[in-house]
Formats: C-alpha cells, sequence, structure tokens
C-alpha cells in the first residue's frame, strides 16, 4: 500500500534558485532511491524550515528512505528532522482531486 | 504563487473506512474553500495522529484555510495542530516527478 512521507527540518538556506542549483544531484539521485514515486521539495525561507512531501510504494521502503535521509541530514549539520510516515485515506482523498490515485 | 500548507495533529479515531464515512460532508465542503486545489488526506492508526497536504493557490488563502481549519479542529477537541505552509522548490520537485506543475 502507498505511503506518504512527510519531512521537515530547520533550516538556514540556501532557498530558492541557489537551492535548486545546490541540490540538484541530491535530487536525480533520490529517483534511484527503492519505492519513491515523487517528491515535493518544500521550503520556507520566513519561517527558515525546509523539507519534502514524498510518495512511496509501500511503507519498508518509506521507513528505509526515512532513516537514511535522517542520517544524511544530521551529517549535514541540520538538527531536529521531523518525519513521518501516514496512510492515505483514498476515498476522502479522491473528493478533493489529490493526485494520488 | 501556489503555496504547500502541511497539517498534523495528535488523533484517536476514527481512521480508515470509519473515517471516509464520517468525514464525507467535510471533505466535500472543502473542495468550495477559496484557494484551494487539492487535498491528500493523511491518517497513521498506529502513531494517532492525521491531517493534510494541501496544494493552494496562493499564500493568503493557505494562511485563512489553515486559521479556520485550526479552529475548527480545536472545537472538535483536537490539540496541537501543527500546520505549516511551504514554497514548493518547482525545479526540484520535477525532477522527481512532483505531481505539483
Amino acid at each position: 500500500m502507498k505511503k506518504l512521507l512527510q519531512v521537515d527540518f530547520d533550516f538556514s538556506g540556501p532557498f530558492g534558485e541557489e537551492m535548486s542549483n545546490a541540490l540538484l544531484g541530491l535530487a536525480e539521485s533520490i529517483n534511484n532511491e527503492a519505492g519513491v514515486i515523487w517528491k515535493i521539495w518544500t521550503e520556507s525561507e520566513k519561517d527558515q524550515i525546509a523539507g519534502g512531501v514524498y510518495l512511496f510504494e509501500d511503507e519498508e521502503s518509506a521507513k528505509a528512505y526515512l532513516a537514511m535521509h535522517s542520517a544524511r541530514l544530521t551529517e549535514m549539520g541540520v538538527k531536529g528532522v521531523r518525519g513521518k510516515i501516514f496512510d492515505i485515506n483514498m476515498p476522502l482523498s479522491t473528493i478533493n482531486k489529490s493526485p494520488v490515485s
């Protein structure tokens, strides 16, 4: 069953175009991670936070990615990674035109 | 500019099909809220949390919805609503096959 992974953390930049340029290689590598269907990259310079919302094929791949990604962020100096794995309520999401089918 | 709203909160149910049945009317009403493009309904019975990931047309509508929804959840007895409004990094999200274009 597909799972949604929500990750966010305190972040001091880079944001916007600088983030795009700095993390291009990381984004490309994410397409090779097991079970990843898509990622929406999230950022807020105003609130000094960043993260991502991911769709995974199943719970095992979401859990494995979250463990790997949390360790990678910690190595990058990021503290307090908030990661949550959710089921998707499909009937309600379908009413609200969700892009997950 | 489109914004992503991420909401989650501690929740003791109903989950799954019972949630779908109980919150059908609420889901339908969300389609009438200003600026809502879509909502993915999230839930985890195991972790006793629920919430949603929303795409909004702009920051104003995301902020207004979050204020209204937080008040509604508080009235329903939900405590500690965690709501965050993000920009979307489009170039990185496009690399990762994001459903937001």
